[in-house]
């Protein structure tokens, strides 16, 4: 029996915890907050759990880190001592460049760092909102670098399918944080701003279908998400100008009731919304 | 047997027939397009269909304009002699300050106008995607005039009553149009720019939930929102302006790495969206 690790148990962690258990391997759990330890015990998602990283990590084969982006270079130098040599790393932190090279720079030459992103976070936080059908069709990204090698990669492409994964793509780092700063961070952006544009309250019995589906998203983890904005600014900036420049170009259209415009931005946003069903 | 007529087969009129003939009333369809008559007729939601307005009309008690705001004035000018003294007319579109006073002022003084604005359109356009379901659950605003007889109020919500919709409020046209700017017109602005923000094909295969969620409605039927936010046009202009605000305010506090306010931001977004649930 193989065994895994999972380093943090949130959301995502949790949801790997049972998904993996599901899959046959013997799991553990490492996390400082005992109460999610706890949680997953109970819930026969992990074998063992630990709050105390400088017990059980050398039993693990492979280990996915489900923590915080900024905390993972920490981390890294201060446990990574504790891997038996050939471990496995993992990590599905939501920005890319900011965390592969500073830990890639540091890490061991006897362990491997594969960075993933299996696109099926949820808005809300901790493991009382994990679930291990989470990963059942979604998008899983691989966003290799030069270190990894093909066996490895391999690994990890099987065992995305395992997870339930829909559609495994493989994306540079640059690549990857371009397209989450406009189809992921960019939205969240949107949701919040409207959500904030004014008091709106006594809105709520009127609300159809459509500003439900635009601020789903503006409940959000704020602790997690002002990191990735911050992890992921120039290109998030860069998305929001964009986004600023095509609501003022429709602006100006209503503005000077240029029909003619604001029919032409509505029939090119319907022609590629139909490419997204 | 009651008799009831609807002008305009488009998706709101198609399934206003649709739900009428369920609920026992005999059902006449005004359209100038034979193949929207020929679905409605084949769909057993009408009993007759007229695309000539000189005939059937008189034999109404109700009508239900279910045709675009613009057309509403001209077409009470044109052919409001056919009625029958009394006749109960509903009007349902989008938008009531641009409708309700032109209409109310020509109309002839035997018979009587209800303003009504069932919250269940579809982005889809024409009959073939009508459905009597629509109705179900959804939100009914009922926009009175000085001229509204309270029998004719009690009628209207009982017949809301019956198509199925959840919740009855009462607003003036200003709240009702205020309302509408902000949870309908304004998201519909914002998904066609985000939509619009620049070539996104190639992001198809790695697009989550929130991505769809927010551009579902830039997927738009051109011809009628642009009329519905031209007749709207102050209004909404107030509200992307205010939207403009808040996302500036946002793009500021990440250009200037202002974590405490950014967080303050989804901290309240995030408030305000669970009033929502």
């Amino acid at each position: 029996m193989k065994t895994v690790g999972v380093v943090g148990l949130g959301v995502m962690g949790g949801s790997f915890c049972g998904r993996m258990k599901e899959l046959g391997w013997r799991v553990l759990g490492f996390d400082p907050n005992g109460r999610s330890l706890k949680t997953a015990r109970d819930k026969g998602w992990i074998d063992e759990g630990y709050a105390d990283f400088s017990q059980g990590l050398n039993q693990c084969e492979m280990v996915i880190f489900c923590i915080y982006p900024s905390l993972l270079p920490e981390w890294i130098g201060a446990w990574q001592n504790q891997f038996a040599s050939g471990t496995l790393l993992l990590e599905i932190s939501g920005v890319k460049r900011a965390v592969m090279e500073p830990v890639q720079k540091i890490l061991r030459n006897d362990l491997e760092l594969m960075s993933i992103h299996p696109m099926c976070g949820r808005e809300s936080k901790g493991i009382d909102h994990a679930d291990p059908k989470i990963f059942e069709q979604a998008n899983f990204i691989l966003i290799p670098h030069d270190k990894n090698t093909a066996s490895s990669i391999v690994k990890v492409s099987s065992l995305a399918k395992d997870l339930g994964c829909r559609n495994i793509s493989v994306l540079s780092a640059k690549e990857h944080d371009t397209m989450i700063a406009f189809l992921s961070q960019l939205t969240h952006v949107i949701a919040v701003s409207l959500m904030d544009t004014h008091e709106n309250e006594h809105l709520v019995e009127y609300t159809g279908d459509s500003f439900r589906d635009l601020t789903r998203i503006a409940s959000i983890n704020e602790e997690m998400w002002s990191e990735l904005f911050l992890l992921n600014k120039d290109l998030l900036l860069d998305e929001i100008h964009q986004f600023q420049d095509s609501l003022s170009a429709f602006e100006n259209a209503l503005q000077n009731e240029d029909e003619k415009t604001m029919k032409e931005m509505m029939t090119l946003s319907t022609a590629r919304r139909k490419k997204f069903d």
